[in-house]
């Protein structure tokens, strides 16, 4: 499996992604889900999460473009609009599906894809999506700032209690690393390293890009204090007085 | 859905388990998922997620007892220690594949079943057992003192990290109502109230058994301090050296 989060707050995206992808437990590797496409009037960034050839194949498309209709071929370079981005990409899952759907059924493998697609153009608000394995997609909003795909369960709650519209990026990232560190203790199929971008919101360029792997003194030292806080947390909670 | 949880310590057993059963979001209602057996020589408990009809006929059919070979009707009453009743259970999971499996497939409706089942009988050890939809079945150990059925993933983080088998139960009971707490947040199909039953280990008899609800002023206060609790250690965690 996967785990990506993305928060769109006021001042700008924060998103993260692990690398883990496997077939089969003892098939394991590292892939980057992260892609940033960076130009002089645009950041885009793309996190996937699904089957790896799927993604992969959706990513090169987008990125390479394709004939979209009118003659021109469109891609996250030239795309004008980040609601145009999202369109793209959901063509691009489609065609991809047109390609490989049947065959891969043939073979009772699932056509399962999911996109998150954060960014801005010149001149344009900054956005964040979600698409689906139909090519469908839905946008984050001020009431619910953060998207998930993959194995996002584990680390949601954190979010569903901290994670505001006005949470300063900082926090986010901070945030972001909690709700990705509870996914990688509680689920193997999300591993080690993680990737991690920043941008802050009109800057049309990325503020943050970093690879946190096992390493990394801050994510060590974020792991160790959330979880002692965590224990603390409940030891402090008084014993229920209808206890024995 | 459902969320049980069941923790097998060194003094006891803790068990907790959601009311909502749903199909669809347009018809949700409340039932106990939690049956209890209680009588001279023994305490065991069931808790069941999955398809409702199935999970009740099964609790029918070991709390009724058949003929399960031998001549002799077995049931919880009189199965002779919790191996027999795990076994008793795993088997009538399989009887009702017997008799809806097929029908149940061609409504496409899958065959989805799973129960906890935790006790002690006199003379024996105290046991924790996760029966699945073929009937097989896994014990808690020492290693792994928790067991969860149905949607497990929001609540696992805070038992990965706190709980032992050294727990006290009261704890425990806090460690449960936590990791039902995340649950009930972040997913609508459990809802409350939840209903928990703490053993004492070789008392043969129910310690305590109590139905949650939503205005029960302990378990408000729990779930009000661990959200703060949460809020404030995420905000203690510096922020990263190596942001902006």
């Amino acid at each position: 499996m996967t785990y990506c989060i993305a928060l769109r707050l006021k001042e700008g995206l924060v998103m993260l992604s692990d690398t883990r992808t496997n077939a089969g437990v003892d098939n394991i590797a590292s892939f980057a889900k992260m892609y940033i496409h960076e130009s002089d009037d645009r950041m885009i960034c793309m996190m996937t999460a699904g089957n790896l050839s799927v993604a992969q194949s959706v990513v090169n498309l987008v990125t390479e473009g394709f004939e979209n209709g009118g003659g021109k071929i469109q891609s996250l370079a030239n795309v004008p609009t980040m609601f145009g981005a999202a369109q793209l990409v959901g063509e691009a899952v489609r065609r991809m599906f047109g390609v490989h759907g049947e065959a891969m059924k043939a073979q009772s493998v699932g056509f399962d894809v999911s996109v998150l697609l954060g960014g801005q153009i010149r001149g344009r608000g900054m956005r964040l999506f979600q698409i689906y394995s139909a090519g469908n997609f839905i946008e984050a909003t001020e009431d619910t700032p953060f998207l998930q795909i993959g194995e996002h369960k584990y680390g949601k709650p954190i979010l569903d209690r901290a994670a505001t519209y006005d949470t300063d990026p900082n926090d986010a990232v901070k945030l972001a690393l909690i709700s990705m560190d509870s996914t990688l203790r509680s689920n193997l199929t999300v591993g080690l390293p993680i990737d991690l971008m920043v941008y802050r919101r009109d800057s049309l360029k990325v503020g943050l890009r970093k690879r946190i792997t096992e390493d990394d003194p801050y994510f060590r030292a974020l792991r160790e204090s959330w979880s002692k806080a965590l224990r603390d947390a409940y030891r402090v909670i008084p014993r229920p007085d209808w206890a024995s």
